[in-house]
């Protein structure tokens, strides 16, 4: 059995501030996920590494899986930021390049498809996953969307919701049931497709 | 431990010719499928329940996995038929408020769930997905998408392919990724979207 790190903070470095070990456990567990997917994760684990107390990281998340949500949006989430440049096409084109490169990554990649895939099958990494990556992702993308549609460069009676599940949703298709290239031509055909409209 | 089952099929019927056996095995397959998911599906409970012997569902299939998907294909067949008025918008759109009843129905859904999700960490698995169930899906897809293509419905330079991910790839998003409602009025904006483009 591995020591327990209870006492580590203390010990090593005096007592740091909670938001430095929140920070430090994400990181960790960002790494591990990484490293060994989902099935590296566990509270135990975890905590040794970011020289935390297993009880903190109890406190802070319902379950090891809720915590690797959200150490994976914390780690992406600079690479899908989304550019403003006024022209709605060419900052779309650019995120999900940027999205699938990240899936098609082949450490990263993998992580996700193996996270969406074992929420299917428990309910508790379900509303992990919910709550602490789909929902986000989904509100940040609504929000570039909804501001191309204030400059009235997006029709006022489309949902940005739809367009997210014709976009990243498509994205996440050709991950999780490949049978099709996921590739940057690929993310720039569903832009031209949606913005253009494929009717002749 | 259940009795071997291998001589029910001369003992009971006289031998059946291989094609009524294979539909049979089929069946019962699809019907363990829905009332107890993958995990519930063994050649030996498979098997008894069809009065198969169990080598010959080793010499037919590669993997319970495999069986699975080639049953659960056939189940939803005649559920997800094209029709072809000449009208792609209503077509697309009759076809997907079908898949829609599907992925919501709350035994169908959670099976297709459940099955692309085991699929993410068993790459026996995601082979028999990709052959048995994502690529002939697709290729009926493509096939009636290519027809209205023909007909100048919709544009030369439209890749079917990508359409396919835009309808029935955001479905499955809202399905595996859920945050949003998956409906028929989702149905319906997909294709509107997708037909006429969100750029004003």
């Amino acid at each position: 059995m591995a020591e327990e790190p209870k006492d580590s903070v203390r010990r090593g470095r005096g007592r740091r501030p909670a938001v430095e070990v929140r920070e430090a456990v994400l990181e960790a567990a960002g790494a591990m996920l990484f490293e060994s997917g989902l099935t590296g994760i566990t509270f135990e684990k975890v905590a040794a590494r970011a020289g935390a107390s297993k009880m903190t990281l109890y406190k802070w998340w319902p379950s090891p899986g809720a915590l690797a949500f959200e150490a994976y949006f914390g780690a992406v989430e600079s690479t899908l930021a989304f550019a403003d440049t006024g022209d709605v096409e060419r900052d779309l084109t650019a995120q999900l390049h940027a999205f699938v490169g990240l899936l098609t990554d082949p450490r990263t990649g993998h992580v996700i498809a193996q996270l969406v895939g074992a929420a299917q099958s428990d309910t508790a990494l379900a509303a992990a996953l919910a709550e602490h990556y789909t929902h986000p992702r989904r509100l940040l993308a609504v929000e570039r969307l909804t501001r191309a549609q204030a400059l009235g460069q997006i029709h006022a009676d489309v949902d940005p919701q739809v367009v997210v599940d014709q976009l990243w949703g498509a994205c996440y298709h050709r991950l999780l049931l490949p049978d099709a290239a996921l590739d940057a031509a690929f993310a720039d055909a569903l832009v031209r497709n949606l913005l253009r409209g494929i009717r002749s």
